[in-house]
């Protein structure tokens, strides 16, 4: 029998929690109402829902291998390539059906490194956190539980490793070793979701070496509490989620979110405790996190989905649609689309089996797919922009085509052909502003770009991950410069 | 004795004006205290401000060909390349000042343009347009006045012509002809400024044909005419301009804002009347009017100066400005936008001489030139989030810094090196954020794209101003599919 | 027991061939010993060679679906996702140790092909094709044959159908049904490897309708079968092959060629044909035909790893592989390079089985993957000529370097840093050259550009296979143009 | 009157050289018949041919600023930013006309260069290097000859400076110092048209300190004095050149060659020497002859119209020019020319007056229209190839279709609409492949790419010439970091 939370019942936990969370400069009381989150926690809410409905269980779920049962597949250890495959495949559709960040990826991608690195470190010091973390993650699949995955930290002087920092608090660490835990402080910056999870599960940022050991800790947390605060980042045209149920906001439904989150002098019990002080495990716990992450990023391809609808939409709204150059601009889109789903499932076809029992993706082909998440949905916006036509940011208020003195006169002059609202014409519209530079474009756009490591944190990788040696053999045997050719 | 106004004394005049503008439902009595048009007012008044700065001179000014005075070149008739080339040096000037849209090129576009199509007209049918046409530049050039120059109309069903519409008015045309003038009815959409200009100048929107002869029709009236309603489209973010004081805005002082411009019977004296009927000249009107305007993104060049600085900037507090990678993605901004000043200077220093004395940029490159700026600051906007950081979208709002409970926090985990405040970091990043994708990226992004024509309008003037049969000649020759190459 | 031959018994097996082919307007005869030929032998003769090395097993062989038995892989019908994928790396090996095209792909994807239309068509029509593609199929995996796979004609006027050509031989089709067989006549252009292959496979070149019947043509032939003709084309630097031994050919064993194939009205007997006259199945085996060989094109992600190698080993022996920018275009390259990968395993990955219980790759990715094809290998190519540094094309000839009068001042003056000869410089350069604009590059690039279907085929099949219906769906939900969204 | 000769006068006067030339190995003594080098000297030819047409005279020549008289532009020292344009304009002009590398500006770039060089100098040491040079530049121009600017050394370990270098001549330099002038000894590699000189003027490589006195070093000398050897490189598809008057060539007259040229302790008399020693002038000569010279890419325009040209007449002969893709990939061409162009005139409008009296174009662009050069032609190839289709690379010969066996077949399967001859076909694809991957791609691709400093180079030079402080101070004004924004 599935635990799956329904979304009611998610919305329900939600409420339960008693988070410290701040927008605008204020303390907000009513997370579950608040305009500006609400949107956010819809998206997880689609994750619960989907889980339920039999057309895409075969994608939602799948059956714990600690447990046997079904459970959400956010809350899974993959056990096969068919696993990253359907999570690369989940991602897209869970893109395409809210058109933004639905948040809860990070905390899959969490849970499967600490399952590969909790085992290794065990298998070199033989200590215990393979348990603990098998034990933890029994009880997030048993709730149905949203984690976010937090890795990455404020850093304050770049060029500097978390030692020598002035403020010591650059980077999360452990202030004090207590018999039954520890006490950490720092901060975890760009959170996505994390006001709509349940739990945090907290990583070090970078690969530290022994002056850092302090640094070098992992452990999971209820995200409300005692001395957890967040903050609500501002995100492009935010407050029109405020201004009421108005088609303005593009999106009627969903919108991601991000925080900072604030870690005061918190205190974690040992067995939520899945790292501490092996700093040699840095390293492979943030690329394994990472490379997860970056096979995430196929759920850009279903808001693309959404975008490139939006913009075919748009071209027949205003009768271009059959123009070469529209058809041939929608077609770019849907290639460019489509080569980053190759990336996304490139990745997971190519993963392997790790010691654990855990399936990892291919990570040289998970930094490609990132790699190309930083471009393409910046060429997609262009093109669904160029598609749409100038009236996307010129287009009057709702409150202007609702009013009495010259609602008439938007309507007649936005009107195209026949059987085309102009009502339809500037949802679609606000819809495509939304995703291109509205409030989804941080997710769409900017996030791609950073999100699971800016474009560099790639290129890096991808650098130590090719064979150049091999490479460069097959060159110079071609060429004569070494002997020992293929027929020699 | 110049008679060009100072700032105060545009602001005076802007005052008196009573112009009809909508915003958010609501019809707004106090257009120059509204804090969304404030800025774009602020913006157009940055125009009179440096034409009066003896360091700028040269550039902002010129001597009238009909007075013989000094006037804001924004008033002028260009009389050489030298002029043509001044013209673009302007745009990136007032670009780079102001970060945004300073409105007020399309009135020295349709000046230049009517001073070429009334002597035309005049040419061929003996009317007396350009008389009429020079005594109103006389009058704007005396009493330096920013001109709106109104092309777009809503064009309905975009598959028909104008007198085959649903609604004969989704393009303006005349519905009256009185002994003392006309009657129009319609609407011009994106009309960037309009609301902080004098006067309107109205031009058609498209090549007609005899059937479309009420619609070939040019004028100009004060922009608060009697039967003129101005509704103010949204922007991304628009909004934040409401918040008060705070930095959350990007840009503190300037933005541009778009109009649609409704012609609700509205009647033209004969004086004022440019082009009554003669449909055979409204290909060239546009044109004219168009190639000049392709010319004016130069201004695009002077907001990348400033998205460039702002990278830069944000790279030097994040303490990564000598990362290579930066350094070169920062080299790779400044060329593309070197690249588009290259295409603004070519069109014009290939300008020539028409027959009336008003000099007219080389039309070809003018597309070129435009058909660059519908990418490249695409791609600039993309690099500068790149090397911004994902704080761009994650950042919390200036209440949250001013907060009593958490501002502090914020301030800590928001600095970076010694020398560098949180503070200035926030600032420089809501700015780039302004640029890519808030206010200033409607002007920057996308009105790089649709204004002044949409890249598909380039396309086919670049295939029509190309001479392919003098290039098929030259390989033809060369390959010996033609004799008479050059030594033959 | 396996029946593959050596790379010796099929040298062996071509000599036995009669082929009838020209070159330079002169009739070859010893076409195993023509220095213009035989670099594309040797390149065939790989596949055969690395099917018996134990290394290479998993990827060059497969079982045999029809006798159970161990045959070369491009003999093999895909019994799975797994044969696919493993097609793909096949496809990249390959590439990489011969650094060229190895013209055996046509042939499985040809087999595959024909594997379920033939099936189809019996299905539809009680036919008995399928029973003789099988036969011939276990004769081709007994014999262990090379096969070409023949499709493009050289089609005359494009803007007319077969039917209506001015020259009806301008598509390939039946002049004449005997009671043995049949009569065609009519040519094949572009046929990769035609002469290094024991059998043809022909295929009609496009969709078809009932007035094409003729046309509509499907067999099997010897390669040297009575009235066949073979014109070879000319590449790119093809006659450095005949300067000897010399390193100035870059690429020392291997390349491609391609040639046009007239067939000048050849018998074929009934049980090699396979199709005759079922017009409506023209379009599926085009399809089928296009989209397994969109896949095939993996095989330049192994040219582009010799490429990549041929690039940091110069950069090495310049001595500046070290500077960032040179590292950042290699990283570039390598980065194109696995995006290219990831799409033709994505296409394999993402098959699916057919009725005939054949394996088929996804349609749309196996485009989306050849459209990347198109253009990536071009800036691969440009930045290897980057990092090559301008000496790549101003080098003198392998004569000069033996020269008693100047080899010695080029060897000094060539010299880099110590610890590498100039020879070896010299040797790499001229394998960039050989793949970037020599004969390699005509496989490279323009075959990349064009084979298994132009760009624009590609695209046109994109728009076909993607369901925009469902992204409109999308889209409308979102913004509330449908009602029914996901909460509703 | 004018002393400018005539094509058979230059043709005379080289035969009239004695040069040391090899080539595949051998000493090459009818340096005029040879028919890889005859290409070359046809094409500088043009460049006196043109001057002495009528219609050509106002880009082709000049008034001598020294003598007055009329001469050709490319013996020219600048004397207005006009004089600037029409150098851009001639480039284009000239590549339009021969297809490929003219090979004559190298030397104008090395007068100019040198005429404010020499001037400086003289300004800070009391030197008298200006009168000599203005005495060496009025033989020049009166004898109306053809220099060779000869800059790019071979090197040897590019890490260390000249004189670290295990072997000193890798930088020519100065070997002894006699009363009546210097010996020099060392190489120059990459030079362009040097065979096809009458004077080879010698400048330093980079920009030197103290240490590397004796490199610094400038002089002029006849192309064969005594101690020089030329070694011609070998280009992609060299020996076509060879085959006879084939059409295979594709470009039938025209084609470019480098040497690497050799100084053997060569004597240089003291009235040919222009810097001895002056190593702090050495960074300003190179800056300002790669300047200079990144302008003369203007060329590449002209050799783009005919690619331009040479793929519209295959689209029609292929009777596809009308499809609107195809349509659209020639737009784009023309667009990516003409923004090329565009760089090209923008660097010579904003050019200035030196000191000395000499234009100098405008660094900052000259170097961002470079840049481009290094990128947009690969593009325009690559989209040729595109257009042109795979028989680009797959044609047999011209004596294949020459052939009493098979050229009648070949006619008839390579015609496609009536009217197209074949063999019109045949030439032009030949004349693409020519430009594309054959012998002119060595100009327009590599060359374009390595050519006056590879893309690294450039992209310094844009870092450095950019005023990053003034857009610091637009950004940091804006957002309020510091005060003193334009209304304060």
């Amino acid at each position: 029998m599935s635990t799956m939370m329904t979304r009611e019942q998610y919305e329900e936990s939600l409420k339960r929690l008693k988070m410290r969370v701040y927008l605008f400069g204020e303390r907000v009381t009513d997370i579950w109402d608040n305009p500006i989150i609400r949107p956010s926690m819809n998206a997880v809410a689609m994750t619960y829902d989907l889980a339920r409905r039999p057309e895409y269980e075969s994608i939602m779920t799948a059956t714990s291998h600690i447990t046997g049962r079904k459970i959400n597949r956010f809350c899974h250890i993959h056990q096969s390539t068919g696993d990253l495959i359907k999570k690369s495949k989940m991602g897209r559709l869970l893109g395409s059906l809210t058109g933004c960040c639905f948040q809860r990826c990070v905390g899959i991608d969490a849970l499967n490194a600490l399952s590969m690195v909790t085992f290794d470190m065990d298998e070199k010091y033989g200590t215990g956190y393979n348990e603990r973390f098998l034990s933890y993650l029994r009880y997030v699949q048993e709730k149905d539980l949203t984690c976010d995955g937090a890795m990455t930290d404020p850093r304050g002087d770049r060029s500097l490793p978390p030692h020598k920092q002035p403020d010591p608090d650059a980077f999360l660490h452990v202030v004090e070793e207590l018999t039954d835990g520890i006490v950490v402080r720092g901060a975890k910056a760009h959170q996505t979701g994390a006001v709509n999870s349940h739990e945090i599960i907290v990583m070090p940022t970078l690969s530290m070496k022994e002056e850092d050991s302090d640094y070098a800790v992992s452990f999971a947390l209820p995200s409300d509490s005692e001395g957890i605060t967040y903050v609500i980042g501002r995100q492009s045209c935010d407050t029109r989620k405020m201004e009421g149920d108005t088609f303005d906001r593009g999106n009627l439904l969903f919108g991601g979110i991000e925080a900072l989150v604030i870690f005061d002098d918190v205190f974690v019990p040992w067995e939520r405790v899945f790292m501490f002080r092996e700093h040699e495990f840095t390293g492979q716990l943030v690329e394994k996190f990472a490379s997860y992450h970056r096979q995430s990023y196929a759920c850009k391809v279903g808001v693309g989905d959404v975008l490139i609808g939006a913009t075919q939409t748009v071209a027949e709204y205003n009768g271009v649609d059959r123009a070469s150059h529209i058809r041939d601009k929608i077609i770019e889109m849907n290639h460019l689309n489509e080569t980053l789903y190759c990336g996304s499932l490139a990745c997971a076809s190519e993963g392997h089996r790790e010691p654990c029992g855990t399936y990892y993706v291919n990570t040289l082909l998970a930094n490609v797919h990132k790699q190309n998440i930083t471009r393409f949905p910046y060429e997609i916006a262009r093109l669904a922009q160029d598609c749409a036509g100038g009236l996307l940011v010129t287009l009057p208020s709702e409150r202007d085509f609702r009013s009495q003195d010259i609602g008439a006169l938007l309507d007649k002059y936005y009107s195209t052909r026949a059987g085309v609202s102009a009502e339809d014409r500037m949802r679609v519209l606000r819809l495509i502003e939304n995703i291109t530079m509205g409030a989804a474009a941080v997710g769409y756009l900017t996030e791609s770009m950073h999100g699971a490591g800016s474009p560099q944190a790639q290129r890096i990788m991808i650098s130590r991950l090719i064979d150049m040696e091999e490479k460069k053999n097959l060159a110079k045997k071609l060429c004569g410069v070494e002997k020992g050719g293929p027929f020699v």
